[in-house]
């Protein structure tokens, strides 16, 4: 649907010429640009306010939105600007999810420095091409003291070490890519072709394919390993990489969430006696789920035992790395061959900055690429060691975070975020109908709303009646979730986890990220107030009532 | 480097908490950021101007700026935004390539129209992640229009077929990813997986795997074809993937560097008495070093005798099937499984932008993901489909240029471009030192120098002299290329081709693409001459010269 007012500056009655010259007019001029510009200095200055100004409403019907998007014809003739941001500002943006809020507490994408939008500016402007060097320059050696810094960080190698390779074009410490799915994958994709290399008349799996290099290494196939809170990207790379999805061992948890030893040596037996070679076991740095922290070093040990890859994802935890009260949770992350951190998420920057980092940087001899116009071998063009091509600056976000917060501020958000959800843990616990299912790790917590009545029966009743309260409980948890995101007002997400206490059943919680310094312990109270009494106008608390004879 | 004035706002004298209310200050405030708005301001108004204000000072020796970037510390401190803008200001920004600049000609990046910065701006403010409803909402169903307005471009399927499917989540039209590199993967593995499908025993390759899949289909391997100028993304896809690169079966060109059908027939015939199934056709819709445009129905034809699938990599000429005009050249596209397009090239938005196109959506099936706490099944969420997890709006940037330039824009800039390079080839043939090496396709075309003296040498010299002369030229053409790069004023890029009126030897060219609409004849003419004095004070000139006696 077009805005109302369809101002267009071009139109049938115009001569070639004179469109021509009303083309360029918009293309490189700011002529009628106020709607824009006032948009994005609303926007910019406080995205929550203007994606809420319409507060109190609830977040329209997807069905109903659908329906302004319906036309697949590109428009033949354009708007003029103002009336193009009038279009977005009325018909669209004030429909947008307002994820900075400190009440949307659901995922991983928290408030943003207030920096940043103008950055953004920057970067569209500039427009830079990391691929090669002649589209970004300067900007290639930031990126790389950005990736040195990064790889310092999780690593600590020493002086000479970053001397000799932070500015060698010929390997990569590490590299950018658009999120933790390309950083899961670009390090698996390492891992995999370095496992079968050019051996006699075989010139080596990324040349000859998996199926040549199993036949010529006489495995029957290749596995990763990793808990069954391992992300979803894992499965996807798996299946990208051709090993196959059945090809992805999910390994039991433990009460925390954390790998169980036993279980993952057990795996590895079994996959010893079906000739399957364990390509990469993967530790989990802060799951997506509950925030668990594997036991790294008994994994290092492992794969050293296993003569097998080390991968830790710690896309969401990693940024934690940064506070010197919480690092030590990590210990082990620095034995890792590949370690994949969005910056994305817990460094404060906006979407789209995936990184992996190379323990070995001549690791990523195993994926380089070159081409005649471009990534030219013994270039320094970043593009000969990334999965992707093109690819935008976004490093120089990461670097202004780190000179606009500092080591100190990071570490300092990062450790307020823990320490509310560990205030927000004790104030479940004080509610006498919450129930914390996973304690809080990081900033991390997963809980359900469970009527007091409905808690004794869940563990006195008899097993047919616990089922059907289970049942309801996931329901009503289910209900309390979506009428809450429709609402509007606040914001958290829901999975299915299989609490031990709960003897594994599969249970529907409340998710919690705590990232946003913004979210206070008064915002939290009054979400649980607002859960309660969704709980009360869902369908099921009746049903639930009426089972346990309230 | 830290900037000369280090002013911090964080000090080891505050205690904890006066750091962070500090700390909380930077983020949410806009205190001191007069700088910064400044920066941004000065940028999105004249990208070019602000990249070169020093302008006639060269473009800086690598090496040299990266002694700026070697500290691998995080700043322990944090510096106030004021610094960091004149940090970025002096030391870092004004080193940036101009890739916006009209005598920057060497690339797929032109200038972009004046409303996309404030955009960029407003995207990074709303921070939306396209991976699920929750953190996108109506930016879904925007994206959704959007793709199918890409996939009408293309495929112009009637209403019913996209009253069917543009909104259907089970499925997807197309799927937006970072840039071709991806939209090539994401198609091949898409068409990988379906070509094996569950099959009494065999569960499937995106769940047994590639060594699997082929043992229960009995093949030898799998190949995918294409034409010698195919994108260096498909040597790429084929490893990470697993076929190998040596499954890349690359096919002659002719002499406008098109596929040659009775090599690819004879290569088809190879591949069947070797038992490799040949898993996908790919032509070329606009490629990277020529332009050229394969013959799609005749590509079509013949997917189809061999029942494999057809895939049409045009990441860069498929915005030309805006123009009515020339949109001819791309008769057949619309029988392709899928289709790589990249709005980052000549859709004019930023870094970004690929896009992959299905012409049966349910092909998406193949790659269908889901996750408890995301892309659930049966959620509408985008993420289901696409290879990336995590992901911003880009979609909004496209859209806003479909509407504020509109389908007859776009195709005004597609059609000045290519009448444009019409035009600098005939300049080219008017000189009598340059030498056109492949016709204007499309926008770009690639020359180089030659002094006539050499030129009648090496069509009448010796063959020890012509072998000779060629490479002399080649190392005067790249050192043309090298020196304007470092002069900085303008840009070309190389790239090395086997021209068949040069009996195929290597030859060093200069790459030309014409899509910056403020790209002037009389920019390009000056550029000839700048490229001949440049050619004059190459080391190569003189030893040319006096090899032809001159």
């Amino acid at each position: 649907m077009y805005p109302e007012v369809r101002r267009v500056y071009m139109s049938e009655k115009m001569s070639e010429k004179q469109e021509w010259q009303a083309l360029l007019d918009q293309f490189i001029s700011h002529a009628g640009e106020e709607g824009l510009f006032e948009l994005e200095t609303n926007i910019a200055d406080d995205p929550v306010t203007y994606c809420r100004r319409e507060l109190g409403h609830p977040i329209g019907e997807l069905t109903e939105l659908e329906k302004v998007f319906v036309s697949v014809d590109i428009p033949e003739f354009p708007l003029n600007v103002d009336s193009y941001a009038r279009y977005l500002s009325e018909d669209i943006l004030n429909h947008v999810v307002p994820v900075s809020s400190p009440a949307f507490v659901g995922h991983m994408t928290s408030a943003l420095p207030k920096h940043l939008p103008a950055l953004g500016k920057v970067l569209t402007a500039l427009n830079q091409n990391l691929v090669k060097l002649e589209t970004s320059h300067i900007l290639t050696a930031l990126e790389r003291q950005v990736l040195g810094m990064m790889h310092k960080l999780v690593y600590h190698r020493d002086e000479d070490f970053y001397q000799q390779w932070l500015h060698n074009g010929e390997h990569a410490l590490a590299t950018f890519c658009s999120g933790g799915t390309l950083a899961n994958l670009t390090a698996m994709w390492a891992c995999r072709n370095q496992l079968m290399p050019a051996d006699g008349d075989f010139a080596g799996l990324a040349r000859e394919g998996l199926a040549r290099g199993l036949l010529h290494y006489g495995y029957r196939g290749l596995a990763i390993l990793v808990s069954e809170q391992g992300h979803y990207s894992l499965k996807k790379t798996v299946d990208v990489l051709g090993l196959g999805q059945d090809a992805l061992v999910k390994v039991e948890t433990d009460r925390e969430g954390r790998i169980c030893i036993d279980a993952l040596l057990a795996q590895l037996q079994t996959l010893r006696q079906r000739n399957i070679k364990p390509m990469a076991i993967v530790g989990i740095a802060g799951s997506t789920e509950t925030g668990a922290i594997d036991p790294l070093n008994r994994l290092a040990d492992i794969a050293e035992q296993e003569q097998c890859y080390f991968h830790v994802d710690a896309a969401w935890g990693g940024a934690s790395l940064m506070s010197e009260r919480y690092r030590h949770l990590f210990a082990g992350i620095e034995r890792a061959d590949t370690v994949t951190i969005d910056a994305h998420k817990q460094m404060y920057v906006p979407m789209g900055s995936g990184m992996v980092l190379f323990r070995q940087p001549t690791l990523t001899n195993a994926i380089a690429q070159h081409a005649n116009y471009i990534v030219r071998k013994g270039s320094k063009d970043l593009g000969r060691h990334t999965l992707e091509g093109s690819r935008s600056a976004m490093s120089l976000m990461l670097h202004s975070n780190f000179y606009l917060l500092g080591r100190r501020g990071l570490a300092s958000l990062i450790e307020a975020s823990i320490e509310k959800a560990q205030q927000f843990a004790d104030l479940i616990h004080q509610q006498e109908d919450f129930e914390l299912i996973s304690e809080p790790q990081l900033c991390l917590l997963t809980y359900r709303y469970v009527p007091p009545t409905v808690l004794s029966a869940l563990r006195e009743g008899s097993a047919s009646v616990r089922q059907q309260l289970h049942e309801l409980l996931n329901a009503l948890n289910q209900s309390i979730q979506t009428s809450q995101w429709t609402a509007g007002k606040s914001f958290v997400s829901r999975t299915h986890l299989k609490p031990v206490q709960w003897d594994r059943q599969p249970t529907t919680v409340l998710r919690v990220v705590l990232a946003n310094p913004l979210t206070t312990l008064e915002i939290l109270e009054n979400m649980l107030e607002e859960q309660r009494q969704l709980a009360r106008q869902s369908p099921f608390w009746q049903t639930l009532q009426d089972l346990v004879g309230d």
